[in-house]
Parts: structure tokens; sequence; C-alpha cells
């Protein structure tokens, strides 16, 4: 998409004919042979005479275009043109949700959220995590899911450890943790949710692991409201399991913002400077992780507010043993 | 990952630790807390002393890096590094497979077109197109997939013209034809297959339509060996499409490499003046696109032989009204 003073125009291809007659209001459509970003660079070429006299300078999405889509792009634009990475102004325009957005979030992560009760029914000694992840996605569809918004991770046993344990072959152990990390797309939104079980009778170690998980989660969203940041945010969670001499195995970030995309701005992480503001909608997720032996994360998608935040479906955090 | 003439060091963040310690055999695995291709800059600068005098190229892959990514990574750099946008050097490697990579292909075509059955079981009139793709991804599932390796198209009635019709909530209307292009991951290795079938009592018309549609494929697939360009398979399907007055209505390419990433080099397009080699793993599959009226694709997977090719499960290509 090209975007001047004057007018937008999209660039694509003959695939998307149709599609883009169907959805594209606010710009013009051209249906071109080859690669969209240089048909553009073409059509600047060509447009010169609209703009101003001296260079111009053309603003890139410095953290989608390539290296490689630059220098193609380069070779197509006289000296006339000057690129440059633009500030990430899309990407800070989508982290605010407006009213109709945070109703189609709402409607897709209490999509997802159902799809726990499908794992809950499903999760056996000796049943694959695959099979689990079958049983979601189909449950998914069912529910009017254009598709999982990544893939499904059902870590089990030891597995459990693994943050990014994406469903396996492995058959569920009789005994310990299962993460299960879940996600539909919903009219275009994304969810993201978390829930840990315990498959067998837990020990008082595993229990107080899990609640310790859960008291940093809890923690997280108490501190949630419009002009706290970011690393705020993630510290509260982080204090929480350092206090239960866990921080060392909280190995990833505390949350992430979530909307047409899975990950969005913002980040919540340590260091991160930027501000919470109302209509952000991020996920709370701490886990702590100790390799070889057993994982726990809990997750869920908040919307911050004035005063706070709410907690979309916040329910099934006790400790439910399958 | 970086490489050096004497090592190869892959970074990654916390997250994947357990996971890296399993899988990474060949570079030695460092964790960091920042983005890896920062903390890739960091460890160049620090081992300023391993390279020789003088200026030090680093090349980058191009087709990778974002150009945003690119700053931040120069911005570690002394001067005395150079960044270079490498060519397509992991890419090119990867277009022709080894004999392990075309059995696992096998594998992942072989249960990926066993889902055609489970659609030809679930279309019928007033059927969602989404209750469709559910059914063959839980299959999908049950013959073991890790997943899809894109967003399952169910295309009916007139959506049947859009080439990307992803599944949707539109029921299958009683008389048309229904696009079906899916594909699993198996063991890591994509499938792709592509097969349309009419729903109602066909037409002449629409017979002759598939019909020339599915001489195109054949003749691409007969244009096919060792030696021969891209450019010049396209050319054969094009050709058939030409010589039944649809030509403009095909508009893609005939198709593209596919292995560890369902988009890979060759593309089989006109003007691509790539060889074929014996071991490229290709798609073909030409199709035709009637705005508003109907559509029709058939692909199969292909492996490129010195003489010729073999095509991976080629059956159910005959016309068929359900």
């Amino acid at each position: 998409m090209l975007v001047t003073a004057g007018r937008a125009v999209l660039f694509t291809d003959g695939r998307y004919r149709a599609q883009a007659r169907e959805e594209v209001k606010a710009a013009k459509t051209v249906i071109v042979g080859k690669a969209p970003v240089l048909a553009a660079g073409e059509w600047l070429a060509e447009n010169r005479k609209v703009f101003h006299r001296g260079q111009v300078a053309v603003g890139v999405e410095g953290e989608h275009l390539t290296v490689a889509a630059q220098k193609r792009l380069k070779a197509e634009l006289s000296a006339t043109f000057r690129l440059k990475a633009s500030p990430s102004l899309i990407e800070n325009a989508r982290m605010v949700k407006d009213t109709a957005e945070i109703e189609l979030i709402r409607a897709s992560v209490e999509a997802g959220a159902g799809l726990f009760d499908t794992a809950l029914a499903t999760i056996r000694p000796g049943v694959t995590e695959i099979d689990v992840a079958a049983a979601m996605e189909f449950e998914a569809r069912r529910r009017g899911a254009e598709g999982m918004s990544f893939e499904t991770i059902i870590a089990s046993g030891a597995r459990s450890a693994l943050p990014h344990g994406r469903a396996s072959r492995q058959q569920i152990p009789p005994d310990g943790f299962v993460v299960c990390d879940f996600g539909v797309i919903l009219r275009g939104y994304c969810s993201d949710r978390t829930r840990t079980v315990y498959v067998g009778s837990a020990s008082n170690g595993a229990r107080a692991f899990y609640g310790a998980v859960l008291d940093a989660q809890q923690a997280a969203i108490a501190a949630i409201k419009a002009g706290v940041t970011c690393d705020e945010v993630d510290e509260a969670a982080r204090k929480v399991l350092l206090n239960n001499k866990l921080e060392r195995y909280f190995t990833h970030s505390t949350g992430h913002g979530v909307g047409l995309e899975i990950h969005e701005g913002p980040r919540v992480a340590a260091g991160q400077l930027q501000m919470l503001e109302p209509g952000m909608v991020i996920t709370i997720e701490p886990g702590a992780y100790i390799p070889g032996q057993w994982g726990v994360r809990i997750e869920d998608v908040v919307v911050v507010t004035a005063t706070g935040c709410e907690v979309l479906t916040p329910s099934q955090k006790e400790f439910i043993e399958v």
C-alpha cells in the first residue's frame, strides 16, 4: 500500500482481484503482474510529477520490508526518491484498540476459552498430545474460528518445561503437569490462553510451584492500569517468583499485545518503558520451567482501563487434577 | 546463527534452551537475553580478534533480515564490520532435496492426500466450508500431522473464483464447483494438494472448463525434466489454457518449490529462468477463475528426475460430481 498526501493505492496480484474488490474500501486497488512492492516503486517513478520538486522521502515499514526487497525497490527508483525507514506508525496505532475491536477480541477470547473444556475432557494418561490438540482444534472450527492463532501447545510431563512445547506424538504420562497454550482466530482477531493442569495426584511441591506462578500472574494483573509502564507489570510478576526463589526459571517476558496478529505491541517485558493506555489489549502469562522436571504457565488476555484492567474470561485458574 | 570459517554459533533465548539442547548438533548454542541478531552482533564485536585485520564483510540473509533489524545490527558493530546482503545460499541449497528429504515429503504428501477422502465424505449442499475444513484438519491430526501447512482453502460456488478462498462460514450451494486446497506438516515437511469437485449436476460447460485446467496441468507435468527452465513448464500450462481461450483467467503462476516451508524455491512462473534439477520438489497447480461465476484448480507435488518427474499420489483427478 502506497499512501501519499492525496491518495492511497493498494498493489496486489491477480489472485486477490475479487477479494480486494470485496474488502478494500479506502484505497484504489491496482492488480499487477510483478512483486507489489516493485509495482509501487514503478508507480512512484511514473507519477513523479505529483510530488514537489527536489528529493522525495519515501517512508518504508522497516520492521516488515526485507533488506533484499529494499534493494530491489531502490533499483526501481531514481535518485529523486530517498527511502527512509519510518517509525512504527501502523504498529503504534494498532496498540490501542477501539470499542468494536475490543468486542471482537472478547468474542475470540470467549470462543477460545471454551477449548480448555475440550482439553479437560481429553487429557488422560496414554492419550497423545496431538490427540488433545486435534480435539481442541476441531472444537475451535465448530465454534466458527477461521483457524488457530498459533500452533497449539500441549506439553506434558518433562515437556511441560519447554515454554514452546508444541503438541507432539508423546503420550501423556500418568503423573505430571500438562501445559495447554492455545488460541483461535475469530473474525480476524486472535485469542491466547494458557492453563496448566496436573495429571495424577499432585505433591505439595507441585501445588506450591503452581501457586507461585498463579500469584505472579495475579500480581501482574493487579499492577495494570493506564499510565503504568510495561516494565512495571513485568516486574510485578517477576518479584513474586523471586520471593519464591523461582525467578531464574521464568525465562520469558510477561506478555504481549494481541489483536489482528497474535503478537503485537506493546511488549510486556523488563526494560520496556512503553506506558499502558486504555484500550490496549495484552496477555499476562508468567511461567516457571525447571528443565527435565516440570513447568507451569498461566495466561489471560486483559483490556487496560483507566483504573485497572478487565480480565477476559478469568475462570479455571484454580489447581486442577485430572 | 552466525557462521565463521571456524565455527557456528546459534543465538536464541531462554524459551528455547531445552529444545536447542535436544535439536542443535552442529553449532554451539548461546542463550541470550536480547534479540538474537543483536547478540550475534555483540559476539562479533567482542571476538574482533578472531578475524583478519582490516574490514570484515558480514553476510546477512537479505530475504529474511528486515531493514529495521539491519539498522539495529549496524549500530552494534564498529566500522570494522561491513554488512552485505549475501546471495540466497540457504534458499538455493534447499531447492534440491536429498533422498531422505524426498521420502519425508512423500510421507507428508500421502498423509495429506487422504484428507481429500474426508472432504468428499463431508461436502454436501448446506454444510459450511469451515465444517469441511474442520473435518479435514481433524483427520490430519489423526494421521499424526503437526499441523496444516497453510490455512485450508474450501471455496464453493462463486467463491471458487477466489484463488485464495480460505474456508468461510458460507454454506456450500446446491450447484457449482468446490475448490479444496490443503496440506499438512508431517515431521517438518509440507504437503500441498488441490482438487476441485462439482456439487450437483454439471453442465457440459463446467466439464469442459475442468477438462481444460486438467489438460493444462498434465501438459505442465509432461514438460518437466532436469534441464528445462521453470518458465518453460509454466508456458506449457499457459499454452493449453490459451488454446481454450482461458489464458486470461489463469491469474497466478504454475507452481512453487515445497519442503520445510510451504513456499520455497524455485518459482515455476513466467520469466523464471531457473533450470530444474533432479531432486527439486515442486507443485504444479494451474487454475482458471471467472469472477462471480466459478473457478477450478488442480495441484500435485512432483519430484524432478533426470528424464521427467514423479507425481506423488496422482490419483483422484477425474471429474467428480458430489
